[in-house]
């Protein structure tokens, strides 16, 4: 089952490494468990619902509590307080598009709004009510494998399709799609493309913009098909208004996506450098020299410190501190990651080549383990979240991206802005970035946070839109995107319009209306 | 001096090579040529401006005479053959973005039509004025290099700025943009951003959709300035609204692109394979390999003929037509051309294993010589186009992209659409092909055909208009895309809906709405 007010599977969990408390307590004070509502007390505020009865409609007050909150912030704030307001009306679970078209003919005659729900692992309010009767649409029966074309490399999903389902009818085949957002497990295909998802291996796959050839969206105007062309110059790409268009304009249900064989081998390799100036260099360099590797991701010193300090206190953890204190690499060290996948040469000669580069900059290789335990750990990291917040600390993620010119200041006013904004209601903040996806003109910066849980929900929330504030207005201050991989939501929603401009927001708004003169599909989200 | 009613600069011919004339004659029928209309002639028939005179307002017969028309067939026809009939009613020239909405302003005021003009190189009809008092803007005033952080790999250019004017500006820099339309001497960074142009060398450096970062917007409703960051999540990607948007938006005055290091070293590998099934094979699988090449070319066996009987006689060429007949090449063998870029060990590499996938098909590798010919006369091809239509021969080419499982079908369709439509007037078409661009789920189709000329203008445009249509009508069948690479304008505006859909179109139109309420802008084109 999955966890109804916290991340992941309730049967697992992460457990903090041993000394893991102390050290954050040394960076961010120590720390209490706050006391979290009960399920049952949650259940109770479910308020009757207001939609009327249909076939295809449950509203029985578990499934409109298990779809009420995403995995935000506030969203935790929220569920664990016992504080969560606003619930769905109903929940619909269709298996087919007839069946999302039914549902749009029933919110059009009941005056319903709907919400398209995929894994519900949004973290900026893409799937939160508003204050009208609301119909929420899980999509997940819609998760089969349709058609696959090996060789034009395609491969048509109902949109409702998890990353692991995905890889799973791939991987039978032959073949990867090679998308791993860190809510892999849970996210859907319709909801990265709804919110422009970016996996831990874009750098070789490419985004979801770049793997989404076509598909369906099923709309209160009618249905948008888009055929899959391995390019056109027929007029604006149509794929691009779906692509971000967070449930706004329609229901995705159907997504084909480019293929790509399965790798014969896949490494991650590591290597520390001496400081954050010489890291950031060679990272550069190696995303500009296109290398055929398929993820890149550079950790700045707090965060290199951190992950060693949370990584536990293993044999071989410690063998490998010593070792790089030895080879000269100490306080200023930063991690970098790097993945290669395909046939043994490639991969042989793509980490020649990024070492090659690396050790321009002072770069020292560790063992390929690191790595291994990167990979094998990845999607586990998120239930740190769990285990944190039962120990009284809130975790916060924030995210952009930015040309290279720009990202050694981004980073520095970005910690800044929250250490500041924490310092206003007096508590100390953990804070640590790394770069995420690398380009050749730029990269996304991703800094997170960590602050204690006050007893009373609104202070905790209270703290965190303070921290989000001043880090958003930094990022908008220094031209970055509000969002590289999250979306836009409900939470960088007051940030938008810095970013594409009255006359780009007014387009999208005629855009909604287009589609969705009524204005039914996920109001207040992306935008007003 | 640009022709005024042909391809090219006026003091450069390429004539036909020696036998060309009787090759042809054997294929499409004997051919005399037909008198053209004299620019005198064409002179007097520009009839007097409906425009209020204005200060960048240029209303002289001459300069509205040279902006009249652009590059296609049919432009060709009325332009050789005196039948223009519309002409725009003044022409400006702007070089700031001021002067840019200062037009707009007289525009509003005046009622005027507005066509944004580069290059006037449109094959689609994209610069042709409707029947209201039109004014084109011709923007290659806005042709400087106004940024370069050579760092982020982003330069920002005036949107009039043409192709060797921006290759000449990064070369001095030690960057290249590598975007190389066959149009590249003429056409305009703006209006590859306004097509969705398609450079020769795209495989390795992207389309204009991949290089175009960011940039500007001049619209009447205001200006729309598109942020230059390497990647977002904030909502739908407000470029792609612009890439392709024809001039019914608005005017591009800027635009960033993604820029690359000059490459040390550059070559052209010719192969020959047996048949069109075995290059048609080799051409996907190294496609999907993602090597590190530049550009990928695949010519079918009667383009194949074409190319060597139209490279003319010279005692290397015969050398190389006896090698390769040698080689067991005979009748049935096509000729891939693959381009890699780069420093010397990765275009070693990349030829490499270029040629091992192309030997498993039977392929046979030929003289660099033929691929250097191939590369520093790619320019010089569209000036065949005058000579032939001076001996009595029309040249028209039509293009598509679908994914590999439809491609030989659709090549085979497209060839018999037109050959039975030229059976129709009692010509024989001489028609050819090439897969111009490939991707790893599909490719171009790039089909040429070439008839002969009717005395009567009315007659040869009838022709045009009988094989454009059935060839349209195959690809549509197909599933193709209406243009991969020439754009929409006005010859592929009745085939739209099929591709995006009546919803799809009318999203389109909303746009235009939005950013041009009053329908100024480039009207008639792309969609009505």
């Amino acid at each position: 089952m999955r966890r109804w007010n916290g991340w992941g599977d309730d049967t697992l969990s992460v457990p903090l490494p041993a000394g893991a408390l102390e050290w954050l307590a040394a960076r961010a004070g120590a720390a209490s468990p706050v006391p979290d509502a009960s399920l049952a007390q949650a259940l109770a505020a479910v308020p009757p619902s207001r939609l009327p009865p249909h076939r295809l409609v449950r509203t029985d007050a578990l499934e409109r509590l298990l779809h009420a909150r995403g995995q935000s912030l506030p969203d935790w704030i929220a569920l664990r307080g016992g504080r969560i307001e606003r619930f769905p009306d109903g929940v619909a679970r269709p298996s087919s598009e007839e069946e999302v078209r039914a549902l749009l003919h029933y919110a059009a005659q009941t005056d319903a709004r709907l919400i398209p729900y995929g894994g519900g692992t949004s973290v900026v309010g893409h799937v939160n009510p508003g204050a009208e009767p609301t119909l929420t649409v899980n999509l997940r029966g819609l998760n089969r494998l349709r058609r696959l074309d090996a060789e034009s490399r395609l491969a048509s999903f109902g949109a409702g399709a998890a990353g692991p389902e995905i890889e799973a009818a791939l991987r039978a085949r032959g073949f990867t799609l090679g998308h791993y957002p860190q809510s892999f497990e849970y996210s859907t295909l319709g909801g990265w493309v709804a919110t422009r998802s970016a996996g831990q291996e874009s750098l070789g796959y490419g985004r979801i913009e770049q793997l989404f050839a076509g598909g369906r969206l099923e709309t209160p105007a009618g249905r948008l098909a888009l055929p899959c062309v391995p390019a056109s110059a027929a007029g604006p790409d149509l794929r691009a208004l779906v692509l971000g268009s967070e449930g706004r304009l329609g229901i995705v249900t159907e997504a084909t996506v480019r293929i790509a064989p399965l790798p014969e081998r896949q490494t991650v390799t590591a290597v520390f450098f001496p400081a954050w100036s010489a890291g950031l260099a060679a990272a550069r360099e190696i995303a500009q020299a296109t290398l055929p590797l398929t993820m890149l991701r550079l950790s700045h010193p707090a965060e290199t410190e951190t992950t060693l300090a949370l990584a536990g206190d293993s044999r071989g953890l410690r063998l490998l501190r010593r070792m790089i204190e030895l080879r000269g690499l100490g306080e200023g060290r930063c991690l970098l990651l790097a993945g290669a996948a395909g046939g043994g040469p490639r991969v042989r000669r793509a980490r020649g080549e990024l070492l090659a580069l690396a050790r321009r900059h002072g770069g020292v290789r560790v063992t390929d383990a690191f790595g291994r335990r990167w990979r094998g750990t990845r999607f586990r990291a998120p239930y740190l979240r769990n285990a944190l917040w039962e120990h009284g600390y809130a975790l916060d993620a924030l995210e952009t991206a930015l040309p290279w010119a720009r990202v050694p200041a981004l980073v520095e006013a970005v910690e800044r802005a929250l250490r500041e904004a924490a310092a206003t209601f007096g508590e100390r903040l953990h804070v640590f970035t790394h770069l995420s996806h690398l380009y050749p003109t730029g990269s996304s910066v991703y800094t997170t946070y960590l602050f204690r849980v006050a007893v009373d929900p609104d202070e905790t929330l209270a703290r965190w839109r303070a921290c989000k504030r001043a880090a958003s207005e930094a990022i908008v201050a220094a031209g970055g995107t509000i969002s590289h991989q999250h979306g836009v939501g409900l939470d960088h929603q007051p940030y938008l319009a810095a970013e594409k401009g009255e006359l780009g927001v007014a387009a999208l708004q005629a855009l909604c209306r287009q589609f969705d003169p009524r204005g039914v599909m996920n109001p207040g989200k992306l935008v007003e």
